[in-house]
């Protein structure tokens, strides 16, 4: 559900890549894309619009389509039998919804009710390099500054990014329609700029994106006592989110020690030698499914104290790929 | 000295908006750039090569030409009576060399033995952001993640960063020669890219524009015990640095009273209305005096914590505005 989208197109090359377990499988959108041509695996599949019979006998649907797609079509699906696996935040915050990055809280899946929802992109990343720390170290604070990629706005946001790119000497007056919110009052030019703001503000001042990646990682980390603040901020990078991120451990430990368990860590890859100019940047990193932490260095004043810089394909371990994960480990837990 | 580098470009057009008080002036550089011409004040001024004896009756010099250009040469300068306002990193730790932001530690200027540090382009603005809060609330901890532009490794970067952005579509084999560090091994690609290098690494695992900040911060605030961590980041923008600061305070406030003593603060302005979607961004910082600052929020764990987002063109408040404000004190000061 959303196949032609920034996400649904790397969740279709995602299941063809990983060679995942299909009998049968058809592309849903709305009614606008509709109609649409797609290639998997050597034939060629017509989008259909969605309809809530278009899950009879669907055994995992994979949503990326909007929050509101979600709301609509998702108990449809779960109600016709199938458990899905949805990308938006519509659900994220549910008791009910196990909320899930494989590597971190694969267990959690065991209770869900037919809905299991894939983390945003920029909490995914994250969890999955502090998670390591956490269960070595134990962990009580987290502040985390994000440097993100327009994908994660979609393809509209990436042509936006090309068209005002190519005009350099008039950059302050680039036409914007797309970021920093589609549908908010204001939009700002994102070629040669920075603007702090991801999706809409909460009322405390922080954005929902903020909010989304406090929450969320309390969530997946099941520490609702563990301090998690978030400025999100949008650049101009096409694909692969950054994270400078600073983290208090419960326990001492060394750097040494800090950096065997981040290269010991599931999906992640210690990427950290600063002599060779050795560290992870989003444009080497998108296609890649990987999550990269480098820059692992102990604070100077707080032997607690590390900082991390952790670079992932957004649309990829953000989104797509983790989605895709959670269906291996649906069947692999004889889930479905 | 370094008439013709992005700084002091910058620095002569500060000397002329701010009708500095002149009877003559002379532009040097190095050999290279010696014979280019310089219009100042509707005037034709051919750029000399520097020569010790070039300081001859000379009350202030500006210096902006690298660091073994001011080893060099200030001392020859101090010699025959100037005072030197070195916008380099060769002096900034000297004990006997006052590191001055006017808005901050402006009674330092007394302590000149004939050179006088501007600090770090990216310390300037935080500091000028974090000083009325000290005054206020006192201090404990900072931990700050920049997001720099590429007009901080000068014009050849600038032009690097152009060519670059105009063929998007091959970002990730854009030829790159300056960054981040022009002498270092390895160059990356800027546009569309973020790289968590600047400056070469100390062998602590920080830059040393990390460890400028850290240290020229603690000297600055007159406060070794301040606990100050920073990551380095370069990002596809052309001029203006953004801070994303979070700040523990020694005693209680509200947010209400962190803004008021932002707004409050010289050469600081507070652009903090996230209902309207007001926030600084480098784009429309470029050109201003100001050190901007927006998206201040209270830590949802630690009522001591405070985050802000700092804005400044780290060509004018950076570098060149922050020497003429010096020369400025300097005079007003009664030192020259």
């Amino acid at each position: 559900m959303g196949a032609t989208g920034a996400v649904g197109q790397q969740m279709k090359e995602q299941l063809e890549k990983r060679n995942f377990p299909i009998k049968d499988i058809m592309f849903l959108s709305s009614s606008r894309s509709a109609g649409k041509e797609i290639e998997f695996n050597g034939k060629t599949f017509i989008v259909q619009e969605a309809k809530p019979e278009s899950f009879e006998g669907i055994d995992i649907a994979l949503f990326s389509a909007g929050g509101s797609v979600s709301e609509k079509f998702a108990p449809e699906a779960v109600k016709r039998g199938a458990v899905v696996i949805d990308n938006t935040s519509a659900f994220r915050m549910d008791k009910d919804v196990p909320l899930v990055v494989p590597e971190v809280n694969k267990s959690d899946l065991g209770l869900q009710k037919g809905i299991v929802a894939n983390p945003n992109c920029s909490t995914i990343q994250m969890v999955c390099a502090l998670q390591p720390l956490k269960e070595q170290f134990g962990m009580t604070k987290v502040v985390v500054s994000t440097y993100q990629a327009v994908s994660g706005a979609g393809l509209d946001a990436i042509n936006e990014l090309k068209t005002q790119a190519a005009d350099f000497d008039n950059a302050k007056d680039a036409e914007a329609k797309m970021l920093p919110v589609k549908s908010a009052e204001h939009h700002y030019p994102i070629a040669f700029n920075v603007i702090p703001q991801i999706d809409q503000f909460a009322d405390n001042g922080y954005t929902f994106e903020e909010m989304k990646m406090i929450n969320e990682t309390k969530k997946i980390m099941h520490d609702d006592s563990l301090a998690v603040a978030a400025t999100c901020v949008r650049l101009p990078v096409v694909t692969g989110h950054s994270e400078s991120v600073y983290v208090e451990l419960a326990r001492a430990a060394t750097v040494e020690q800090v950096k065997q368990a981040i290269k010991d860590a599931p999906g992640v890859e210690l990427m950290d030698d600063p002599s060779n100019q050795v560290y992870p940047m989003p444009l080497m990193a998108a296609g890649l499914d990987e999550v990269f932490v480098g820059r692992i260095r102990q604070d100077l004043d707080n032997p607690n104290g590390f900082h991390l810089w952790v670079v992932a394909d957004n649309l990829v371990k953000g989104a797509a790929l983790n989605s895709v994960q959670i269906a291996e480990a649906l069947i692999e837990e004889k889930i479905i």
